[in-house]
C-alpha cells in the first residue's frame, strides 16, 4: 500500500526520522550518565514505546491508568504514573500492582501522601515538586517533605522526588532552556538532600521535559529523565530551536478539496478534527497556524500553513495572509501538514502509517485513547 | 452505577436538558415549517441521533465517510456528506450506496462537478453556496452555478444547493444572528432560482448552523435545515446568547488531584485531553477558559472556571485570576465542567455516561472517532 491508496486525513509517521530522534536524546542522556524513562502519553502505542525503551519491561511514564493497562498488557511492567493520585484511583492502582505492575504514583500534598498510606498495600510514590511554578508540587526542598515523607512511612513507601520544568516550553532562547534545565535539576536533587538527611531514601530523582533534557549541561543528581515529545518532534519544538522542522517525525495526510481563488485559499479535508485545536505556535516567534504544510513527500512547500480550521475542513494559505498560488494545488493534491503540538495531533488518530524514504506504507500500528 | 463510580475524566450526558434542546429546535422548525436533517457530527452517537431522526433512515448530516459507515450500520440510509468530496473518495460513496445509502455529496467547482459525474454512477449532489464568505461555496446566484450543474448532468444527478452560516459563531447579537439567518436564506434560494430558471431542478435547499436556525425569522424556500450543536449546546452557543448554561447537557467529570493553595488554584484531573484544546470564548464578551466548573449535580459553582490546561491536569481558580478558596474543595472532590465546544470536547471521548436529574448512571452511550 502507499500512501496515496490512503483515504484521509491519517496520521503519517516517518520512521527514518523517529529513530534518529531516539538515538539523538539517548545519546545526550548517555553522556550526561542518566537513563530515560520515556513519557508514553506521546505516542499512545506499543510499537512506538518497543523503540524508546530500554527493555521489553520498561520502564516508561504514563500519564492515565489507560496507558498503564494497555502498556502492561504488553509486558511493561515498570511504569510511573506521572500525575497526582486521585484517592479513588487507588483501588485501580492496587489492581494493576497485582497484576504485576511495578506501578509508582506521585503526591504533593500530606493529605494526598495520607490516601496513599491508609490504603495499606505499600503502594511507592514519588513527591511532585514545583520546579517552576507552573503546575503541581511542593515548593523545592519546602519542611512539608518531611510530613510527607512521614505520611507516607505509615504504609506506602517513598520511592523519591520527581518534576517536571513545564515552564521550558515558554523559554526564548536555548539558553534560557538550558538555565530551566539547571532549575529543574536543582529543585529535586534540594529536595532529595533535604529528605535523605532526614533519614528517609529517596532512590530516584526524576525530572523531565523534552527541551530541558535536550539542552541541560549536567544532570548530576539526577536519576532517571522522564520526555516524551522528542519522539516525533512538532512545530513548537522547532520553534523553540528544540529540533529542525526536518526532524519532526508526524504529519497528517490531508487532500485539497476545494479552492476560494480570489482569496489565494487552499480547502483540505483536514480540519481541527485532524489537526487538533492547539495552537501552541501562536505564542512564538512563527506562528504556523494550525499546522506547516508540506508535500507528499514531507517537504514544507511555498509558505504554506493551515491559516483556519473548521471541524473537518482547513483553510491553507500563505502565512501572514499573502494568497497562495491555488492553481498550483488542483482538486485531489494530497499534502502532509506538521502539528503545532505532537501529543494533541496524534491523540485524534487511531493510528499511525508508517513510511521510511518514500510513499510505502510500511506498517499501520494502532495507537489508543481514553482513560 | 452513580456517577461516584466512575473513574475520572469521564464525559456526562444530561439526558433530560438534551431532550429539552432538541424538542426546542423542533417546534421552532416546525413551526417554519421546514423538516430537520440533524448534523451528527456532533454527537456520533446511534442513540443519541435516534431522539433527532424523524425516523429509523433519517435524515441525517455527516462529515466525514466514517459517520456514513456507522450510521448505515444502523439502519439510517438518508445522508449528506457536507464536506467538498474529494475525487479519492468517490469509491468509498458509491460502496455505501451500493450497500443501501442514499448518500449525497458536496460540490462547489466545476472541477469537483466533472469528478462526480465523471464516476458515472448518478450520485446525488448539491451546490454548496458561500453565504458569508467564511469557507468554501460558489457566490450565491453566481453564473458559474449553472456550468456545475451541467458538469453534473453528464453522470451525477443535481440535487439541490447548501450553505452553512458558519460566520453565525463571531454574530454579537441575537439580532445579528436573525440578520445572518435571512443572508444565508437568501443565498440559497437565490441561488436555487438561478437553477431552476435555467431548467435544473433544484429540490432541495439548505441551510443550518445552531445559531441561525434558533434566531431565523423566516425560512421560506428553505427545505431542510442541518444544525448539530443544538443536542449538546456548549458555552460557546451560551455566550451567543442561543441557549442559557443551564441547557448544557453534556460535561466531563473530574476529581480534585491537588491544590497550589498560595495562588488558589485547584488541580484536577481533567486536562486538555479530556476538554479540548478549544478555545471558543476566548473572543466572547464571557471567557470560560477551558470550561466553565460546576459541582457535582451540573451546577456552576463560585465563578470557578478552568484557568489553564496541560495534558491531564486542569488548573481551576475564580474568573480573572481571583484565587478560589481552595479548602471548600479538598483532595477527591468531583466536579462537572461544560465545554466551550460540545463537538470538540465530547470528541475527546469514547462514551456518555447518561443522567436524569441525579446521580444514577442510566446507561453508558458509545460514540465513535477518526475517519
Amino acid at each position: 500500500m502507499k500512501l496515496t491508496d490512503l483515504e484521509t486525513p491519517r496520521l503519517v509517521l516517518d520512521a527514518g526520522r523517529m529513530e534518529a530522534n531516539v538515538a539523538r536524546l539517548k545519546e545526550r542522556l548517555a553522556r550526561l550518565r542518566v537513563r530515560l524513562r520515556p513519557h508514553v502519553k506521546t505516542c499512545k502505542s506499543i510499537d512506538v514505546a518497543r523503540g524508546l525503551m530500554q527493555s521489553p519491561s520498561g520502564p516508561i511514564t504514563v500519564s492515565t491508568l489507560k496507558e498503564a493497562e494497555q502498556f502492561l498488557a504488553h509486558g511493561v511492567t515498570d511504569i510511573l504514573y506521572a500525575v497526582g493520585i486521585a484517592p479513588g484511583k487507588l483501588d485501580h492502582v492496587v489492581a494493576l500492582r497485582g497484576r504485576g505492575a511495578d506501578l509508582a504514583v506521585v503526591v504533593d500534598s500530606v493529605e494526598a501522601a495520607r490516601a496513599v498510606a491508609d490504603r495499606g498495600a505499600g503502594i511507592p510514590a514519588l513527591i511532585e515538586i514545583d520546579c517552576d511554578g507552573h503546575r503541581a508540587g511542593v515548593k523545592p526542598g519546602h519542611p512539608v517533605l518531611l510530613d510527607i515523607a512521614k505520611a507516607l512511612a505509615r504504609g506506602a513507601q517513598l520511592r523519591g522526588v520527581m518534576t517536571h520544568a513545564g515552564d521550558s516550553y515558554n523559554c526564548r532562547t536555548t539558553e534560557a532552556i538550558a538555565d530551566m534545565a539547571e532549575q529543574e535539576r536543582g529543585a529535586v536533587v534540594r529536595s532529595a538532600a533535604v529528605l535523605r538527611s532526614a533519614g528517609f531514601a529517596s532512590p530516584v530523582v526524576s525530572v523531565g521535559s523534552t527541551p530541558t533534557a535536550t539542552f541541560a549541561r549536567s544532570l548530576e543528581g539526577v536519576t532517571e529523565v522522564r520526555a516524551g515529545v522528542f519522539v516525533f518532534h512538532d512545530l513548537v519544538m522547532a520553534g523553540l530551536g528544540v529540533c529542525r522542522v526536518a526532524d519532526i517525525a508526524i504529519s497528517v495526510l490531508a487532500t485539497v478539496i476545494g479552492h476560494q481563488p480570489e482569496k489565494g485559499w487552499i480547502i483540505t479535508d483536514a480540519g481541527w478534527m485532524a489537526m487538533s485545536r492547539d495552537r501552541g505556535t501562536s505564542k512564538q516567534a512563527l506562528d504556523q497556524g494550525y499546522g506547516l504544510v508540506c508535500d507528499a513527500s514531507g517537504r514544507p512547500i511555498d509558505d504554506l500553513v493551515v491559516t483556519d480550521a473548521n471541524q473537518e475542513h482547513g483553510i491553507v494559505g500563505r502565512r501572514g495572509g499573502v494568497p497562495a498560488d491555488v492553481a498550483k494545488y488542483p482538486l485531489g493534491t494530497r499534502f502532509r501538514i506538521l502539528p503545532n503540538h505532537a501529543c494533541a495531533t496524534a491523540a485524534q488518530h487511531d493510528a499511525y502509517h508508517v513510511v521510511r524514504d518514500g510513499p510505502e506504507v510500511l506498517a499501520r500500528w494502532p495507537r489508543f485513547a481514553g482513560w
